[in-house]
Parts: structure tokens; C-alpha cells; sequence
């Protein structure tokens, strides 16, 4: 299998450039790559250090390294577009385009945004946080009136990671209930929660798989055995169709993809300003 | 101020050309930007009913929106290249580059990397996550062998946002230590942390931030009092020098940044595979 270095360098976290180019190099399944983050790339010398980087990995395996960057200062970019390397340079691709329609250079300065935090929003984001840790597994259930969506599910089916991630990427005020083993609350729900209905949103997830997951943490117990995870899983489906709360299999899914298929569903944060 | 309308499309999740999308147009102060997400645009009929919109916005406005799409499909694309729009189409630009380069094509599938929780490293973050909330604001501190990272500061000052990023994104396990307000332990690190003293890293933030952010907590409370927030910063960066522990001044930082740079400081997760 064929090698490449992979260069993420960015004059900032480096975050997003970096999950473009992944993105992109997951599509080249024959090829086994090498990642080298390069994040606050902003001084010439810097600059520098990252060019005999490319070099020596070029040196070394005789092919281009792949260099995926979002650095802003032209200057900067041309040195690392004369290094030996195949360079997407994202930002001079497209800035170009969006100039010439607005007619006006862009602000040419780093740090406009601070990707998963902009700065305008980063104080709700953190209060969201705050919010999740203080809803999670059916915390303050009395306070569900302030939460922007609650999330119900068994033990370990990602409730909680899913209700950090909706508040740290969208500054959402996520909430989550849990139901458990032997638990009356199955047959219906409990005042709180019907009084916020229309904020409910379902997990499940194959029995299989929770069983494997639950196995991990306590083998051999009723907690992890197929025949509880089934059951669990079986009486929450039932709850779910009669209370005619809306649900997702999470099986499948990573975190990411839960929070923006619950988004999509319930059709919030789709329009922003 | 010119409004416009912009679309970032996605045959997943959206995040990270919404990401791209967000830091390119940021570069443009003067126009009002008008965010529209599409995530899972994957069949036909969607992308039928998002080139109505993105037509519809042209024919409100009489300006071409700007789409940013990261969908795969070519028939897809071809659709939405047809609409009136500035068509940012980053699989195509960068995809045909790669191809060139590896000489074979892409695999041409959407799912192969699920963004921030790619599915190889899902369980891992999964137990960094849960890691972070069992070692939260000093819990289990006689488990810090365990720690990748044991993060410092006093009360506010972005400890838990920062140790939850750094697991969902890194995966790392992060702990985070309090220094309360009229703390013994300010004078010397405690048994648990100095063992693991080169994971230690200290946050400080500027007493008058502090104060800002403590009184939308708890106002007028000696808590909040400038006088409490300078004594406290004032104590902790004499233990850090003492300590000898890199430390970072967090007021004008995003979480995202402090955790990158954290990481950039400590030398950690810079390569990967």
C-alpha cells in the first residue's frame, strides 16, 4: 500500500481544514496516510519549520506531500506553494471567487471566526454546557421548561455525548432522561416531561449492540445481558409509538450525525443569521 | 448593508462545510449573510427542493446566493451547479485533484468519514467523554494515571468545555483540578497532581473576565468581588511559576483555541495515522 504525508496547516486551530482534507483523503481507500497537524502557522519562522517539514517528507518517500491549508497571509502561502508539495490552498480558491462577487477584498486578518465557537455565540455555548451537566440522566427534570430539547433513551445509548455536542456546535439547551432497567416510568411519562412533549426527542439502539456496549463496562451482568437490553429496548419502543414521540436508531450513527438528524427532524437550527 | 443568502449542502452531516462556508465569508464584514443548512441531501427529491430554494432566494433577492456543498454525487451536483447560485463545490475542485494525483478515482460514497467521531475512533471518544465527567472539578483524583491531561484553574475559567472538547475531538482523557477560593492547596500542588505533574497544564483568565463572569452567576457575592478574582489569579500564577507548569491566559480565546493550543504547547496529537 502506497504512503502519504498529509500536512493539515492552518494560521489558526487548523479544526476545520483539517476535516476537509480527511474528508476528502477518506475517499482513497488504496492509499494509507500519515497526518501532520499544523495549527498557529502565523510567523514567518513558523512558516519555515512547516516548509522543511514538506521537504524532508518529500525527501524521505520521494513523493509530494498532500498539504491542505487555510492560512490567509499571501505571502505565507506562496512560500509553502514552492515547497515540494500537491497544495490546496482553500482559501485562496475561494476567496478569489467571493471577491470578485462582492466586488471587495476579503478583511485578509486570521481569526474572523473561532470555527466551533464564534466569538458572538461563545458565552451560550458555554451556558449550554452548563445546562447539559446540570439535565443530564434526568437531573432537574423540574426545569425542563428552559431546555430547548430532552432526549430519552436507555443506559449507554449516547444520550448524553449527543446533548454536549447540540450544545457546544449550535448552543442548544439539551436535556436528557433516562429510563431504566425495571422502571414504572416505562408505561408512561412522568409530569414533567408531558408537560414539554413537544420537546421530546427518542433514541434507541439495537439490543445487540447494547449488550456489547453494556458487556464492557459490566460483564456478565443483568444489566448487559441480551434478554434485559432487549426488553429495555422493546418496552421503550412501545412508550415511544403510544406517547407518538418521535425516535431514532443511533446504531449506525456517531454523535455528529445523531445531533443533526434530531435537528433535521425536528426542523430547528436549519435558518441562522 | 447587501443581504445574501447562503446554503451549505450536504449529502451528511453539514458540519464541516459549514465550517469552511463560515470562515471564507466571514472575510466579508459589509454583506448580511443569511445561513440556510441542508444537511442529508442524498436523493433526488431533496436536491429538487433545494434548488427550489436557492432559486426562490435568487428571485426574493435578485442575487445569486452562495452555495457550499460538500455532496458527492456527480448527477447531484450537476443540479445544483444549474441553479442560479455562486457554487462552491468542494468535492469537485479538490477531488479531481486527488484523483490526478493517485491516478484511480475516488470511491465516490458519502459516509466514509463521520466528521468529527470518524467511526474507527468512536468508541474511544465515547470513554474520553465519559472520562471528562467522572474527573471533573477534582473527582477521582487518585485516578489521574489514567489521565492524558489534567487541566488547572479556578472556578469559571473554561476548564470543563475545554476538557470536553479535547475528548470528543481528540479523544483525549482530560481531568480538570479546582482551586477554590481560600484553598490550602494553593500553596503546593497536591500528592495526586504532583505524580502527575508533566500532565498538568493551568488556564488563568483576567480577573476582571472573571468578575464579569462570576457576577452573571452569583452577583454581589464575594464570590464575584474583583478583590476575590484578583487574589485568586494573583495566587494561581505563583504556584504555577513555583511549579514550574505551563499555563495560558484564556480571556480572548474560543474553547476550540485553548484546546488547540494546549495541545500545540504540550506537543500532543500534532501526527497521526
Amino acid at each position: 500500500m502506497q504512503e502519504r504525508s498529509v500536512f493539515f496547516v492552518s494560521d489558526q486551530t487548523g479544526i476545520t481544514i483539517e476535516a476537509v482534507g480527511r474528508s476528502l483523503i477518506s475517499q482513497f481507500d488504496q492509499v494509507h496516510f500519515i497526518g501532520n497537524r499544523a495549527p498557529y502557522i502565523d510567523t514567518d519562522e513558523k512558516v519555515q519549520t512547516i516548509c522543511q517539514q514538506i521537504q524532508q517528507a518529500y525527501d524521505e518517500s520521494q513523493t509530494a506531500p498532500l498539504v491542505f491549508s487555510s492560512i490567509i497571509d499571501a505571502q505565507h502561502r506562496q512560500m509553502i506553494a514552492e515547497s515540494p508539495c500537491v497544495f490546496m490552498d482553500i482559501f485562496a480558491d475561494y476567496l478569489v471567487r467571493l471577491e470578485q462577487e462582492f466586488g471587495c477584498p476579503g478583511i485578509g486578518k486570521t481569526g474572523r471566526l473561532h470555527g466551533m465557537f464564534d466569538s458572538t455565540k461563545y458565552m451560550s455555548r458555554i451556558e449550554a454546557v452548563d445546562f447539559v451537566l446540570g439535565h443530564d440522566d434526568g437531573l432537574n427534570t423540574h426545569n425542563y421548561n428552559a431546555a430547548d430539547l430532552i432526549l430519552l433513551g436507555v443506559s449507554r445509548s449516547g444520550k448524553t455525548p449527543t446533548c454536549l455536542y447540540l450544545a457546544m456546535q449550535f448552543g442548544l439547551r439539551a436535556a436528557n432522561y433516562p429510563f431504566t432497567e425495571d422502571d414504572e416510568r416505562y408505561l408512561s411519562l412522568n409530569e414533567d416531561l408531558k408537560k414539554c412533549r413537544d420537546k421530546c426527542f427518542g433514541l434507541v439502539i439495537d439490543p445487540q449492540r447494547l449488550h456489547e456496549i453494556r458487556s464492557e463496562r459490566r460483564p456478565n451482568s443483568t444489566y448487559a445481558s441480551m434478554a434485559q437490553c432487549r426488553q429495555e429496548i422493546n418496552r421503550l419502543l412501545v412508550l415511544y409509538e403510544h406517547e407518538k414521540i418521535p425516535y431514532l436508531n443511533s446504531t449506525n450513527f456517531s454523535i455528529e450525525e445523531i445531533a443533526t438528524q434530531i435537528l433535521a427532524r425536528k426542523g430547528m437550527a436549519q435558518r441562522f443569521e
